[in-house]
């Protein structure tokens, strides 16, 4: 019988970075200590901050919204409430929202819903059928990702939240680190930058607390504690060069068996030095929607008029007004 | 028939970047012109140089001295001449020195061969046997790497070269930017920096003309050239983490046609940041064998060292003597 490094007992399963069999209480003892750990080493919350969750439902802002639950009853100054984007995806999001509710309401906390169709006029189905054949057409994940990330702060801001925590965990970050070296989309690997901080008063600074820990060891922890998460994979993922990534990774782990720690400190030393350089940007706000921006409109606003959904032509002539 | 987007001849292939149709002839041009291009881009080389070519006699080497070889008759105050290192690799490096002496002696070129077995005392075969079981021990490629570099660079200073070129295609230079972030190595990706200079005059200025065009163009241009190549892989390739990458970058450019040269760009701005912070960072000469290196023992030594080789001991008391 495989016994637990720390106390003894019967091992459940193995610790990802040591390698130690551990058992299932240790196990999520590490794992907590370890998002405190990381929460401390970025210093992402100080102790008073309003906190959005930006919560989906999935198994990641799951394993999120109950920690911060649980480490923010020892700041009695801090404040927790929830955040969720419904992006109009038939056959996945209704169910996910589903739990959301449930799992937000068992906590107490606050629960602000906000749909693509009431903020853009169409859910993310709608908006793939209108961008079908268009010329500058994207993905369905860039229009997801584009959108949600834009509602999610306008809706923080308005909300009175001084973070907004999201999900992303260590598999994430990896394959994100690769997939903009694979575009060479260097400017967006300076947005990864853990220390990153907000150029405008407009935007609310963003966390990652679980940036350290693999996919592997949320979904662990999630099945020991018990918790409800929605567990479908979105029908859109598979358009994803990530897809392609996820899977290298995973392969590659089996020689190098940190390659996502490894890949972390990677990201970690190169988003510093992209970001330095991009530090004396300039911010704007978008001609269009008085959001801010690096450029003259907003990507938000560059999507919605390519898919018809604002009507450029219009708004600048209230803006010459 | 699909027709060469330059001539109007048949075509024969399409070319990797933009993806025209090109016949036999215009293709050959293209690839000679982009390489061109590449040595005056990254500076390469002096009108003058006395230039060693780094020449196993596969693929990738045989194109560079044909290529260097025909551009080098433009400039009459340059030399060429070529430097073959033997690693000992029973049943594959014998057939490649084979080949590599044919082509040299039909270029009328200098050439000049040295084996690990004289150098080092062992050829590669037996260090591979020698590491068995050590603590230390390291992969095949990776003793290889460290020993032939070592070699390459004596032997070019000691024979009076200028700039040492190498055989370096895009792939290669792709697949190790991501190995070294696999492995957070971020120092190795300073050595890829492009325009990196020489910090001691022990040093020969190493050059890649080759590593904007791909392996699967100079496969190409070889066949089209009809030149002789030794195509066997190396038997020790296989245990290596660049046949992950190497799958893997294959895979992507299914969806991201532009990959490595991608990944070429994304590594020419990180190296670049690399190579700028480590640039102040003292040589030193190796305690052992007086080389320069950035720490007190080069890593050729260490490895010696590490295999029975050379005798630490007797060295320091010599150095103290």
């Amino acid at each position: 019988m495989l016994t637990c490094k720390f106390c003894g007992k019967r091992a459940s399963t193995i610790l990802t970075d040591t390698f130690y069999p551990v058992c299932k209480e240790c196990f999520m003892e590490h794992f907590e200590k370890k998002v405190i750990r990381t929460i401390r080493e970025y210093k992402m919350f100080d102790y008073n901050d309003r906190i959005a969750v930006a919560y989906s439902g999935g198994k990641d802002s799951t394993v999120l919204l109950h920690l911060l639950h649980k480490i923010e009853e020892n700041f009695p100054k801090s404040e927790l409430f929830v955040i969720t984007i419904d992006e109009g995806i038939k056959g996945y999001r209704d169910d996910a929202l589903k739990v959301a509710r449930e799992n937000v309401k068992e906590l107490g906390l606050e629960h602000h819903i906000f749909s693509f169709k009431e903020l853009y006029g169409a859910t993310l189905d709608e908006i793939v059928e209108i961008s079908k054949g268009r010329k500058n057409s994207l993905k369905p994940c860039s229009y997801c990702g584009i959108l949600r990330r834009y509602a999610i702060n306008v809706a923080a801001r308005e909300l009175g939240a001084t973070k907004v925590a999201t999900g992303h965990n260590l598999d994430d970050e990896a394959q994100s680190f690769l997939i903009n070296l694979l575009r060479k989309d260097i400017r967006r690997i300076g947005h990864l930058y853990p220390f990153k901080d907000v150029k405008s008063e407009l935007f609310v600074k963003r966390v990652k607390p679980l940036r350290k820990v693999s996919e592997r060891d949320i979904v662990l922890y999630a099945y020991f504690k018990d918790l409800k998460f929605h567990e479908v994979t979105c029908p859109y993922a598979s358009y994803s060069v990530r897809n392609f990534v996820r899977k290298f990774i995973n392969e590659v782990s089996q020689v190098i068996p940190n390659v996502r720690q490894n890949l972390l400190k990677s990201l970690d030393y190169f988003s510093r030095k992209v970001y330095e350089e991009e530090s004396d940007k300039e911010i704007k706000l978008c001609k269009v929607c008085k959001e801010p921006t690096s450029g003259e409109i907003c990507k938000r606003c560059e999507v919605l008029i390519d898919l018809g959904l604002i009507d450029k032509n219009k708004l600048e002539s209230n803006d010459e007004g």
